[in-house]
């Protein structure tokens, strides 16, 4: 079943380390889109303005992405530009260009409004739930969210969760959420809120899921070479909703499900980090993720004593 | 098979946010030898001054550790006094009093010598070596080491390494260590100064292995209440090595078994964090552990898909 996805579609310029890359293709929903791809059609709902290449458009296209969704206005195209340090654990923002996003008021095309399986990207949660409006009752709410709108629109954050299924967020922002500052403590304060399952991203440590079952811990695959952290949390999170949805078409979405779509967005992530933008994921093929799937087995697993 | 552990045994004075120990019993070689005293029996060296209680002895010889090699000294035991912060991840020395530890000078007892299992814990590693060389023909070698000496006596530190088959040290000196930042790379040059097994200890997130097999990733298990962080990385070494051991005397060491000793002594360690000093370890039983070594299976593992 195809899933629709709103957030950003953007341009990043992002310095590293080991390199520079200029207005390349970045935002939520291309990172998530192009992840999600392998598993199941995906709609997308974004907007860019005037300058967006056609270059861009094809990438996604490419994956087979609906782009009905994409508005085109007046402006210019959502412009972040960020730097990281040399360990690659901390970046400085030193721009963002709004532009037409600013503007942006998701309007859900007529053939998507019966998707079932829904990802809200990180955008103001009124316009969150202006989404949720606009679909007929979806079968699972992904949603991601930030410490702009935990502290800047607590209440109207609190009102989408309500309405959300799966929340994807990293430690610090679970910790600001909840006000709790142990993770175990944080999750069940955040359960209560109304996402039954919690996934919190920990960048090179994983990521940790609360389901009604408990807790589940996957690592970040260890890379020799990490060349562009941006993106790996859409990343994650299309693989995850991706192979949700995908399963979710011939079988029900159990524990045993969830955990497998943890280790496929880990998977889909691990590679999104060795190249600038979209680059490795939109020439990855689903024998390399079935590879690196396995290996993630080979990595965390033990016998019994 | 008997292990011999080389390191301090001290009085801790701990503050976390949950409260306040004076002058109880910590010092690597006591948590390490408590933990590993659940598989194999324990042959300690360390020293301690004319204070030290006969409470704190007998809380060691219940777990059937050998003291012949606990030396008493004119003066005080080594007292370490530290504070947490309101998040345990980070902590302030308050006060370091060396005492007689300043003094020390490993000497191993006669029946000690032919110990097949020595942990070197964090000291000078001019005396690491000087134990190694009291000592016939180990079959494994484990090691501690910090920052301190990895900044002050590198050469010499280098020159221990060459003869240590398992180093256990945190992200951050594992970084230092080797001049890397990234951890797989950190690891290889690390692997070539000598110990074919490295674990790299990450608190909260967990562990590392890299041995000629690859990597093996386990999580921290996520409790609802840390209570005091303190001896967790000598713990888990504990855990470690004695698991080792335990299994040597009845096969070999296999990635298998160096697996399960990852996970043992990351459940010892779960357990050491719930209260001050040893109080926990010392009541612990080997259903408990075993209980919670199934647990960290649930934690962790999944299916192929």
């Amino acid at each position: 079943m195809p899933i629709l996805v709103v957030g950003s579609v953007a341009y990043d310029t992002v310095e590293t380390p080991f390199g520079r890359a200029e207005r390349v293709l970045g935002g939520s929903a291309s990172f998530f889109s192009v992840a999600a791809s392998f598993f199941v059609p995906v709609n997308l709902v974004g907007v860019v303005g005037r300058d967006f290449g056609d270059k861009e458009l094809a990438a996604l296209r490419g994956r087979g992405i609906d782009l009905e969704g994409l508005e085109r206005m007046d402006g210019q195209t959502f412009h972040w530009q960020g730097k990281y340090s040399y360990d690659l654990n901390s970046r400085e923002t030193v721009c963002t260009d709004l532009n037409v996003f600013e503007f942006f008021r998701p309007k859900i095309p007529e053939r998507y409004r019966r998707s079932e399986y829904v990802f809200l990207g990180n955008i103001d949660p009124v316009l969150q739930r202006e989404v949720l409006d606009q679909v007929d009752r979806p079968r699972l709410v992904a949603c991601d969210t930030m410490n702009f709108w935990i502290e800047g629109k607590p209440e109207e954050l609190k009102k989408t969760l309500a309405r959300v299924d799966v929340l994807l967020i990293n430690d610090a922002e679970a910790r600001q959420l909840s006000g709790e500052w142990n993770i175990v403590k944080a999750a069940r304060a955040i359960r209560a809120m109304g996402p039954r399952t919690l996934i919190v991203k920990k960048g090179e440590h994983g990521v940790l899921m609360f389901t009604e079952d408990g807790s589940f811990a996957a690592p970040a695959y260890p890379l020799e070479e990490v060349f562009d952290p941006t993106g790996a949390g859409d990343t994650f999170a299309g693989g995850f909703v991706g192979y949700l949805a995908g399963a979710a078409s011939t079988g029900s979405v159990d524990e045993v499900v969830l955990r497998r779509a943890v280790i496929m967005g880990s998977t889909l992530a691990s590679f999104c980090v060795e190249a600038f933008s979209l680059d490795r994921l939109i020439r990855l093929t689903r024998a390399e993720i079935d590879d690196r799937y396995r290996l993630f087995k080979r990595l965390t697993h033990f016998e019994s004593v």
